[in-house]
């Protein structure tokens, strides 16, 4: 479509890929422009986990199992970026617990984006019915972006809210109404995270599997037995863990090259 | 565009705004979407900076000053984000540096973007020969990308090449062919910042300014007082200074919210 020729013996020519898959679902119209640059953002904050899973985010995907199943009313929130890139897992979340809600909120919101996501999510295996987004019959107080609007039926009278990828502003309106919030999102740092009841700081196509066998997973022991979660303190071990990641020597990164070590290079003065 | 609404009162409304000129830059076929994906990344590492330029991008900016006003070839490269964002700044850049040529090398090549580009760069204040780009007549050699294509009498025949917002097959490619390779990167981890001989970790529209004023700046006491020049150790400090920033007490950080502060919240388990 644009002339673009991702050689094979790139080094990050996954990570490419992925990122045109992005470019095309803008070009559908499913992901907002700017949705890439939050991508983009992610991937930054993947590089300092090293691209996998912390354990930090097995305790918090954990506990979000624990809440969703405690849930009277759950909903998952979807995104343009959710549903390009996890639409499928999304779904397999929601079989997981059939009390969950899916609804489509969006910042960037036209109607005909919505449609968009609507029907991605049916040919992705939704009923026609199941996800909600169309006819937002509900407001979030406090908020005067496009992303008040949305279902009464879903996140309006949730208890509780699943919202990966967020923006902050929203993550603290909902947190005002009194409902409880997980996320999932990659930057520690982020309003959303330190803002939210549980954050599972991973990448969303590692989490969602995660959580979906986590919900198939019967408890053990009952909720008398259920640890005690402290989500500052799970936000301070990942950053504990990116910042161990930045300090470690060059070359050794998820981001770095193994064959440009520490070397003492010097610059040189051309002659 | 795309019935986008940005609330003024939105706490991160410059950053978003800049995100939508970004967007506009790729409605008009200057950036590629990719380029929105690296934006992103550069924005997540400019957050552990705290938004502010280093003191170790100051002394890579002197340093990249002195090697460019040395060299008999200097090449400052451009790609679509860096005309994007930068097109007024790069020309002035070259007004500090009579020698300094420029030229649009791009990863994603086409015919259109490359005549856009150049046109962008004429607009901005470029005269109709001053950038190179658009008659590719030399290799880069070992690179298979649309990037290898390049102008014997820029790239081809430079001693000191200027790679901002790179990537970091073409930095060593570069390398391998003799050249002094100078950066402007956000990211300390990146093959680029590694492989390169100057790394500038700072964000393109500070960096570029600086380097102008200090390529306006004499030089005092001759090269013989130079200061030796240690990229390694540079990168090392920055890679601490954002450590030090993902350490921080919640609710600091430049992307934290000085009201999500560090109380000590728990996840509640709804009734």
């Amino acid at each position: 479509m644009t002339g673009s020729n991702i050689p094979p013996d790139h080094p990050r020519a996954a990570s490419l890929r992925v990122r045109e898959a992005m470019k095309d679902a803008v070009a559908a119209g499913l992901v907002h422009p700017t949705g890439l640059i939050a991508h983009g953002r992610g991937e930054a904050f993947d590089y300092l986990l090293g691209e996998t899973t912390p354990p930090e985010a097995l305790e918090a995907i954990h506990e979000a199992a624990f809440i969703l199943r405690s849930a009277r009313r759950p909903v998952l929130s979807l995104n343009g970026n959710v549903v390009a890139l996890a639409a499928t897992s999304a779904l397999a979340v929601a079989a997981a617990l059939p009390s969950l809600r899916l609804e489509v909120n969006l910042f960037h919101r036209t109607p005909e984006r919505m449609r968009l996501l609507l029907a991605a999510m049916q040919a992705a295996g939704a009923t026609p019915t199941q996800v909600l987004g169309a006819d937002p019959d509900f407001r979030i107080p406090g908020l005067s972006s496009d992303r008040a609007q949305c279902c009464k039926a879903g996140i309006g009278e949730a208890d509780v809210v699943l919202v990966p990828l967020e923006d902050g502003d929203r993550c603290q309106a909902l947190k005002a109404m009194g409902k409880t919030v997980i996320t999932i999102d990659l930057n520690p740092l982020s309003r959303t995270a330190q803002a939210a009841d549980v954050t599972i700081v991973d990448e969303l196509t590692r989490a969602l599997p995660l959580l979906e066998k986590a919900l198939r997973t019967p408890p053990t022991g009952g909720s008398r037995k259920h640890p005690v979660f402290d989500n500052p303190a799970i936000l301070a071990r990942v950053r504990r863990r990116m910042a161990d990641h930045l300090l470690r020597a060059e070359g050794s990164g998820a981001a770095g090259s193994p064959d440009t070590g520490p070397a003492a290079r010097r610059a040189k003065t051309p002659g």
